[in-house]
């Protein structure tokens, strides 16, 4: 089968809105597919277009009830609406080298989003499980970061880090109408002024939406920052910046991969097995044997 | 202060029994301090004799109480113990980079380990927050692994990853004295059995522990199948395998840092960004950004 796979027509209707040829496309990524390069360059002419939104949150505020309900509002907008819901702790069972978190980078997610960007969806939204660093780290790569609360969830707002405040662009405090909504978002109000987050210029001011995504309210209210978000974005320069970055990561994350397969592979194999064995024996300390590794890998 | 730093003398205080000396070289890898390379290297010589135990499980079984527990246990039968509490999502406000989290590794955990083992603790207790996919690569670098489970915490075994039952050594089924605590015994031995993990040679047949830490209960019973998994390490060549996996993560690791540190500084830091620019503006897919960026590492 993959020596019949055609690239090319296989992007081409992907762009024509064949949803099977984006499905191939988007595992062929995950997947980690042989010819994951060649799929890549096929995509990249075509991307650059999509708004990537990113939401995260604690377990229980209802981050896929709120993701139905935007892709609801989205869609009636006239939007193409590609999710992607993403677990890092899920492939427990899978190999780290081939997901690849180096550096705490997703190894797929970028992929993934680049397949949807250039499929022609409009809006990709990137949804988090969980709320860890490994979520952090995705959704940063988004243009918008929301970030979900609801009151009575887990510990609150104090059971926020201060890292995902840093990432928020755009609080969403769901289940608005229940009780300790209004303290949710009396705590979150001071938490962001203590946070004193600053942008490269004028300061962007997160605001805070209260939602009822069960009941479908807000979800206007949600699409009205996230527009305000992003005419900021581009008035600021900060979305030609933001790319830069999330390019950035990305190229690292494929460089360093493709060194740590190359370190892996030295002399057969052998060669990091035996400055191991040296360490082991603490004949060597690990950081002279990561030298020595590196000066055979420049050879 | 740095200039006056006797790295010799410190680590000659750390193993007669300083506890000062041994905080201050815990502080000294945990901030990757400039001469934490002189740190690791006085210290690898005194290494290889500490007992490393990982402990972990899902939020509310218990692991505080229980490392409590066992700390008292351990001390008890004359050992000096160790304890490290890990915390991977923790550093949100702390740069990727610096931790390094390379491959899921957290950087200064087997540096913390070293320094413990050097000071001559018998014992290191390694104790994580959470059960992540940081949490899993951290524990892993155990001699032995303790999971904890407890009946009516988060959503019970269902909730525990298969990559979680497979880095166990032992489980441990703490609040043993609440309703529930034989339906999750019931349910942990229907997951062993599907799991059928194979260890080279003859299995290790995963012990399961009933105990209530806050009531002391259970320790000896702990004890004792630590004592029997590291005597079936020793006995399967299985303990120097292990050792050998952990000594090769943390040179990758160290080889992969240093790598991506020398990406970074390329041209004088240039070389990244100008190849990311490229990337943004679709000229260059991120693959041969990635393969340009070694080719500039290798002249």
């Amino acid at each position: 089968v993959t020596g019949q796979l055609d690239v090319g027509e296989l992007v081409d209707r992907a762009r024509a809105g064949q949803p099977r040829a984006v499905s191939r496309l988007l595992s062929l990524v995950e997947d980690d597919h042989p010819r994951l390069r060649e799929v890549v360059r096929a995509l990249t002419p075509y991307t650059g277009n999509a708004q990537v939104i990113g939401l995260t949150g604690p377990p229980g505020v209802g981050k896929s009830t709120s993701t139905s309900m935007l892709l609801a509002a989205l869609r009636a907008q006239g939007k193409r609406v590609g999710v992607l819901a993403i677990d890092p702790s899920s492939p427990f069972t899978g190999s780290l080298a081939t997901r690849g978190h180096l550096g705490g980078l997703s190894w797929s997610t970028p992929q993934s989003v680049r397949v949807l960007d250039a499929a022609g969806f409009d809006v990709v939204l990137i949804e988090t499980v969980g709320v860890g660093q490994s979520e952090v780290d995705i959704v940063r790569l988004a243009d918008t970061v929301l970030v979900l609360l609801a009151p009575g969830a887990g510990d609150g707002v104090q059971a926020v880090k201060a890292g995902v405040l840093e990432i928020a662009d755009v609080f969403v405090v769901n289940k608005a109408d229940r009780d300790g909504a209004e303290t949710t978002v009396r705590e979150l109000k001071n938490m962001i002024a203590l946070s004193r987050r600053e942008l490269r210029g004028r300061r962007w001011r997160q605001p805070i939406v209260r939602t009822v995504a069960a009941q479908n309210q807000g979800a206007e209210e949600v699409l009205q920052a996230l527009d305000e978000h992003r005419a900021w974005l581009e008035s600021e320069g900060e979305l030609a910046s933001r790319r830069q970055i999330r390019a950035r990561t990305e190229v690292e994350a494929i460089a360093l991969r493709e060194l740590r397969s190359r370190l892996a592979d030295l002399g057969g194999g052998e060669a990091l097995e035996m400055l191991t064995k040296r360490v082991v024996d603490r004949e060597l300390d690990p950081f002279t044997a990561a030298d020595e590794l590196i000066r055979t890998l420049r050879r």
